[in-house]
């Protein structure tokens, strides 16, 4: 693509212009000519002068020394992303029901919808227009996936389950397993609740691989609009997530856990459930949190604790043994008075 | 349901007695005039005054007021899950062999079962009596399911491995793939050690969505009676659980490690290799286990400490800071002596 | 086997020499007369005494009493795998391609592949000589399998993703989903970065059950040859693992990290993005690694420190309790001086 048709579908302002045929987009460190990259975070800047990009994404009141032409834009990072939507489109699967998938009884399909081999939709199943569902998904009866929606092989939606509009679930999601829900006898036996609540996806949620989703006891699990959710993470039943979150790889939520908007949990966090946690919370990695958080926490830790607390625990927690030792010295010293 | 009925399928004492008709169950304060619903709690009894419920499952000796007629009963909250079961009977597959199944040679299938399209059964599979096997499904050769077994979409169970009856395998569990077993050569390469060992798994066991069990060496790895599992639980292979055990997400447990009867492992708890926990251990969320522990065992922490002594260490933990100007402070007034 | 040649077959040396027919391997509190067992670590020669079996691989130069003759090999522990590989040799594939699998255009297929039921097929994918695919895997389009490459049921490999030669992928695994790449936008919603590198997964790696390796941004992730990774474990987009390293269950790698040769991450072990960890770096389970390390390292704790250190510190750590009350002696008796 040329140069300036490029800056066009960006909204950017091409910093000299120039005439340049574009092919790719790379990181800053392995563009060629043909390639356009991206620079957003100024302790990069020195990465520019073995920069071998034929342009470079750049904020709109970039103003370091440059080797090749700038686009500049309102948001570098995004115009990267949509620079890699332009040059990398994705190959759709043919909008046809594949001959081997098994659709139940009462099936409503939508229009332009594209049905991988071996699918298996259960009876009473809704599909919204230009679904895609890649092989060896299993929709279980009476789950509902709306416009726009992917879901990736070997998904799994159980019974009842409802998902928005543009939601993406990658290879090996179940949503709508049964709740870890049991009724623990006198005699330490455990009797199962039957799990006969669902789950809902909200709009443009994005859930990950393998990821594990539960059916409610009664009632439903929710994720807001908007949210994303990494790999391996666990939510168990009648937990709520909030909107445009993110859940990153392995988090874990226990049972009935409400967890607000705009919230941030990083890498393995765990937190306990019946907990609320607050609108725009960010949880360092390997957080374990067991209390409910206002709107606004930052916090790291187990217990969870304030992040900046913390930083400074664990900088004097190397420091225990000698702490330990001056006591004992201190001690010693008294003892002698 | 009349309430009458219902209280008589309970075995539930009607107080007062009513004519009412009941058609599902919600939780306390979702509630309708049609629902039951359950109070066990003593510190949620507060919510009785707000409750809209038709009737309220409750302890026999229950003496609070309330809004609403009461079925007394031994155990409330295991009486809610029989109610869930009388109002929302689960819809089965229907019982027949999908003709989509391959099915290998000299397989025994029981009565009345179920399988799904697409299951793939190997060669020399035992399959007992009423068991339901959902679409995709893959059981491999020699394996054998017990009576009133239930796997959801997506199980595998691999080569000889035995599960026994009335056990639930929730969707995307793997049972017996092959353990992590490597003898490491001198030059720093792995060399894989055959895994030809198998898994059991006995009665009433249920297996949540996406766990991994992985099969022996020599030998088995085996869940005991009664033990549930929940989503994204690592047991490698050699282990042993006993009877009546709840394993919660995310929990793993390397190889060659024996938990006990009755054991609690919380959300994310790990426990290192060739380690005996002792019946009756309750470990909290993420506890890291680096030595066996006697049966009753009260742990939490990293590494695994008695369950009071942590919480007093996590007390004073956020105080090492100001510990450290304390001391520092001590240390000032005694060099000035 | 006569003993004789399973000693020619192992390369070891009979002591004494003696006829005897063996017919399998095991756990050397197991073994029968006729099974070998094996003995590396000398801790558990007490375990000698009663042991029932035929044989005993032993190092060269063993010289404990032992109750029945010993085999004497350079290294027993990989002499036990191999006699496992003699006496239970897996049971393969038929080599042919079931008449349910689903090919698409422009697929290369090797010799002697066996290809298992509902196995589905994208366009232009490269499948080496002596592959074995289980039923119900996805290959997506483009993609690559080098030669004597297995994999079992359910194993996803997305668009383009490389696989070398003699690569083993246990059940579940997902090789290729998109990476957790979103530029949060100033209203902080999450627009999508599209995933549209790939992953490369060298020769001899093995990839336990329902693991995910995700696709790089732009570029490659890459596992080094020989590595293994266990269970549950994440490595996300465009991390690189290098030779002969192990990542045990339930192990996270966050994005961008460079993990380096004979590696060994322990189970549960946490990375953060962007980091280096050096070649033969050894972390403890649970270990949250934040900081890049230098080759060699041994660390523990979260964040990770000196393995020795954190020893000592979690030893005082039970003491903080005390440590504050002796603080508060301290300071009592000073304050009445």
């Amino acid at each position: 693509m040329e140069i300036v048709e490029l800056a066009t579908r960006l909204q950017a302002q091409l910093d000299p212009m120039t005439n340049l045929e574009i092919l790719g987009v790379a990181p800053i460190d392995q563009a060629q000519e043909s390639d356009i990259t991206f620079l957003v975070n100024p302790k990069y800047a020195h990465k520019l002068q073995d920069c071998q990009a034929g342009a470079i994404l750049v904020n709109e009141d970039f103003d370091a020394p440059a080797p090749c032409p700038l686009l500049r834009v309102k948001h570098p990072y995004l115009a990267f992303a949509q620079a890699i939507e332009l040059f990398y489109p994705p190959t759709p699967l043919p909008t046809q029901i594949h001959p081997t998938a098994v659709i139940g009884q009462n099936v409503s399909v939508g229009e332009d919808v594209a049905i991988g081999a071996y699918v298996v939709i259960g009876d009473d199943v809704v599909i919204g227009h230009r679904v895609t569902i890649h092989p060896h998904c299993v929709i279980y009866r009476g789950a509902s996936l709306g416009d726009d929606t992917l879901l990736h092989s070997h998904v799994v939606i159980r019974e009842q389950v409802k998902l928005g509009n543009q939601v993406i679930i990658q290879n090996g999601v179940v949503i709508g397993a049964d709740g870890y829900g049991f009724v623990t006898l006198p005699n330490g036996q455990h009797h199962k609740i039957p799990q006969v609540g669902t789950v809902v996806i909200e709009d443009q949620v994005e859930i990950q691989a393998n990821t594990t989703i539960d059916r409610a006891t009664l009632g439903e699990t929710r994720l807001g609009k908007g949210t994303k959710v990494d790999n391996l993470v666990q939510i168990a039943h009648n937990c709520t997530v909030g909107q445009h979150s993110l859940l990153c790889g392995q988090v874990g939520l226990a049972g009935s856990t409400q967890v607000g908007n705009h919230v941030v949990l990083a890498g393995q966090v765990g937190a306990a459930g019946h907990l609320s946690i607050g609108d725009g919370t960010m949880a360092g990695a390997k957080t374990g949190i067991n209390n409910s958080l206002p709107a606004g926490s930052r916090v790291s830790g187990y217990p969870a604790m304030d992040h900046k607390v913390w930083l400074r625990v664990v900088a004097e927690l190397k420091q225990l043994p000698q702490l330990m030792k001056r006591l004992r010295k201190l001690e010693n010293q008294l003892s002698q008075d």
